[in-house]
């Protein structure tokens, strides 16, 4: 393994000398790479695994799913780009900066849900986003303080931080049992992950409530018929950012959402829309160790 | 005691090696580095209090509680972004730095009132912040020209400063008494700040002090179920920075908090809001020494 | 040529020194350069296509045809500016980093659709433009993330990443036949490449079907006098980014496209652009190994 | 002098090991440095003037008062940051390149009028600002050219530079004489300034002449009761900058400046203020000398 | 020639420590300096002309005449910041690097008009730019590629980049007689030169074509007193990037050109500019030679 590993980088190395002499190896190295880089995955994961055995805290203590579900929780959003410096550490850097990131964030998800996504090659303002959930924001903040604070942390640079507060429905207990019912059917999740952070006019919050709800359950029929294939959450964030909601979409029919997209734009609600998106972030959800063997690459 | 500081900065120099060699001793150096990491607190504590000693001013010379209560105070609001070179510093200069620091700011405690703020995991722009209080606003910029000149200073790049000047109540003369009366209770503070800098539309300037007054009653009535649990605290800038309010939150209860924004929202007052936020800025009260131990780490 | 290549460094190294020496031999290597810089052309040109011997991918396996004109395939717009540290590498190594480049691109083209554009001299926030079709979104992902891991991606800097879905015409079944019929007629292409996103405004999504059929068909009918000389693309982005369209043409005549354009604002539908351009991207049209060579100088 | 110079940095140096072994000397040094930064301010001050000695320009030959005074003369607003790297530089070579900054300076005096403010610690997106009257532009671009080109000049970011045009006042003959009076008494200048540049919409250059003057008189009458305290200045912007004018304002009363931009903002010609700052500067006039001693620190 | 330019830079160099000991040859030196920056002046030139003996191109081939009148010639306007490190080359690589830029433009006046601008002093994002007129867009393209090729280009940032197309007068043949007459008088150019890019609004677009000539006519006339002094060109830029028009000046007197802009402000047509300059450039023409004479000092 370790010998493969050593192989690699080197068959990397001489690439671009490999270009100057005619070298009848290369072609032969070529294939050994593509072989290789699926080792490589192999090892690295099996790396930052044995980190974790030396680590060693036991993860998931808390409930995620009470986290996920429950009302009064804070979502908070972090998105980094990773600094142009990373890319030129040597990879047995990055590998231990990378293990000692998986530490700080296996300690912390003892009391909280934290969620990784990546955003580098579809989102142009961030190479990764956190997604925290927290019954205190701040213990958020204390563990995206260690986060940077961390070896990994120093090569990160905040492109935004948004919070939400997840409630009880606001308008769903007013709408027909159909609907109702509808409401509660499980919603696929998907590897594609959107964050469209949305702030509302001054007219749309100085509207009755029943005119609102109204507005609401138009919206809500029109997005029905994607509730199967796109999970949605919500996220109330007035005071806490510059946005009133975050709204959250997991799926793996991008087309369906975008679909739904596009329904949600036809109602009158949407007429109330100051500002949807700007920024959009667009990614796909990661485990911990992909997102590492990506960032280690 | 340096003694164990030498030993914690050892133990987290060999991390990186320590994955290659698969390493026996690692398992028992986690759980000493997580004691450690609590007896780093204590350390770094102890060794700004003896900065301190050594630096020796007699601070809060001056009325801080008159300057937080009496009208005609200058609030400078200054955020800071901490450059990245900052934690690729020894950490023995970042300590020997952050006292240096502390010097500065207790030497300028003597006539002004200066608060903290940790905003970093919370606000995307910034990392720290400082509420000066002072009678004159060139007083306030002497603090900051020297608190730049400092050897931390040097790491603060300013992402922005704002100004604004305590008044004694605008329209709340004209109030009902039983109104006036809620005014005059305590309100809780806590861990949580939020400055939110407003802009006005240049209706609302035209309009007649008595349509403004009784828009603040409406105003003032929706915040009342909130007066409690979030103090509030308000700065007329206009003139001297690109905004005309600068609304301060403390707060325990963020969930009142929002609402209580929520709230403002939906009064008629709030169509004339031209800015809102942007920026928002949202961190947590820190004490000298607990901002310090943060920037240490 | 390797000769002739290091002569030309050489000659291009003792420029500045030749200054200050009156140099007889300065005009003699003055078109000696001349020369040379044609011989260098082919030199890199020979270079990468001998790196692409090594490498020796059997690329455009996937059907591109296909891709370039099926509904259903998500098209990506990635911006990039390369950094300056690209300019001060040894020519050699920038010939290596583009090599590496030209493998990852060919080893992608493999199940998906890749053009590269030249914006540097005509776009002022980028320098390169890379097109991407696939049929799925992360399969686009993956291709942008090896292309920023590879030697080459190290220096780019991520500019803008657009999505957009092809999707069926929408208005067209509505249209007239010999409407219909001009519609099919080919487009020429050209050496330039426009990119303009756009956004509506929230009235536009809450007209009814029929009325906004009735605007495209007038906006289509506006378009139809350069349907010949300008080649027109569009890719429904709603939800994958902050825009609802991208709108992407291909011309050889700038003047006509630039008439068509001006032809488009005249017509109702115009008026519901909330956003049109802000980026605007231009450039024009280039194979991998122009590109190369570009960047190779 | 030199002595005790030395003596000062050297305190400053051993500040961080001061820290390790406890330091019996430390007490009394820090007495010492607070005489010491005194001193240190008078030493800077003989250097500069020794500096000035050997630079020699006798300066103030042009007639400041009428450029500050007569119609038909340019004034320049450069505001500039100061680099990151100027604060790592040796304090003698910062005193070498103020002293020749002085050198450009005094040159220039000899043409036209010079003031200097000090933004950092009041404005967040500047550290000085340079307000230059001359009658011709391009004389102001080349002290400006000059001054970027010196020693000192090459640690100066740009951040903004606006131009305006002083005219004779174009609304005021037709004002009743009273007013005409109250606007000949002089007004008091102070150590604060603020500049806020302004545009206007479209309707109000659509509006009769006698319109607008009308609605300059009711602004000047709200601003006839601060005209003592805060001193005004109009440039006229239009065509070489951005903005329609530059206002520009000193005082020592920050409290009537503000209520002065409040009355101002109350007023119907208020509500054709398309831009109103963005950017505010807010600083403090000083001399070279002040403003040199705050940059050698 | 030789010797007096390695005085200088001596002269320069010692100039800090200069400060230190009483310098009793400083006076005298100050003296030489003034007389030896025109000398260097001087210097540069011969330098820069020797340079030109050598790269020996007969430039001007072109009709300049014809590219600056004749309808059809795309006009692109690039914006550069010099960046930081060039203060820091030695000058003697400084002007080298300028004799290779001289080398490419003087190449590419060949086949294009080239002109260039000094910003740096009046504008604030940008150091120069270059105007250049071709016939096909590409070849500007290939001309801006190569500039930033050049080893002076590497030092160049992109600030903006626009283009537009000349075109017959769109409403003049329209007009009365008289005004066709006077708009045929020519206009002194001078060392004045002002861009500003304007973005009209959807409804302009959608006016008939009569109701945008009458307004034309009146904007025509408005701007005609300023005929003889202020030369105007336009560039129809709608597609080309993000404005419809580039709008350029040239004088001798900005105050005309200033009164010229707000007799425009006045006219009905004002009212449809959605935007109106941001960026607006403003600098004064310069000669080959003038700008390389600043850039290399």
């Amino acid at each position: 393994m370790l010998h493969s590993h050593i192989l690699f980088t080197a068959s990397r190395r001489d690439l671009s000398p490999g270009l100057f002499e005619a070298d009848p190896d290369n072609q032969r190295r070529q294939t050994r790479r593509k072989m290789m880089s699926r080792a490589r995955a192999l090892f690295i994961g099996l790396l930052v695994s044995l980190g974790m055995l030396l680590v060693g805290f036991d993860s998931w203590a808390v409930d995620r799913d009470k986290l996920l579900s429950d009302p009064g929780v804070y979502g908070t959003f972090a998105a980094y780009r990773v600094d142009a410096d990373w890319a030129r550490l040597e990879q047995s850097a990055r590998i231990a900066h990378l293990t000692a990131l998986k530490g700080v964030i296996e300690q912390y998800r003892e009391k909280m849900a934290i969620d990784l996504y990546l955003l580098r090659g579809l989102s142009d303002h961030a190479d990764i986003l956190f997604r925290v959930h927290a019954t205190e924001l701040k213990d958020s903040q204390q563990f995206l303080v260690d986060l940077q604070a961390s070896l990994f942390g120093k090569f990160l640079n905040t492109v935004a931080i948004l919070h939400g507060l997840t409630k009880k429905a606001n308008y769903v207990p007013g709408f027909p049992e159909p609907m109702k019912n509808d409401l509660k059917a499980p919603s696929e999740s998907g590897p594609y992950a959107i964050v469209i952070p949305i702030r509302k006019d001054a007219e749309w919050w100085s509207l009755a409530h029943d005119k609102r709800a109204a507005m609401m359950q138009e919206h809500t029929a029109a997005a029905l018929p994607y509730h199967k294939t796109v999970k949605r959450k919500l996220y109330h964030a007035t005071g806490l950012d510059d946005f009133d909601f975050i709204t959250y979409f997991e799926t793996a029919k991008l087309d369906d959402f975008q679909s739904l997209i596009l329904a949600l734009q036809q109602v009158k609600e949407a007429k109330h829309n100051r500002r949807f998106g700007n920024p959009t972030f667009i990614g796909t959800v990661k485990s911990l160790d992909q997102l590492i063997e990506t960032l280690a690459q």
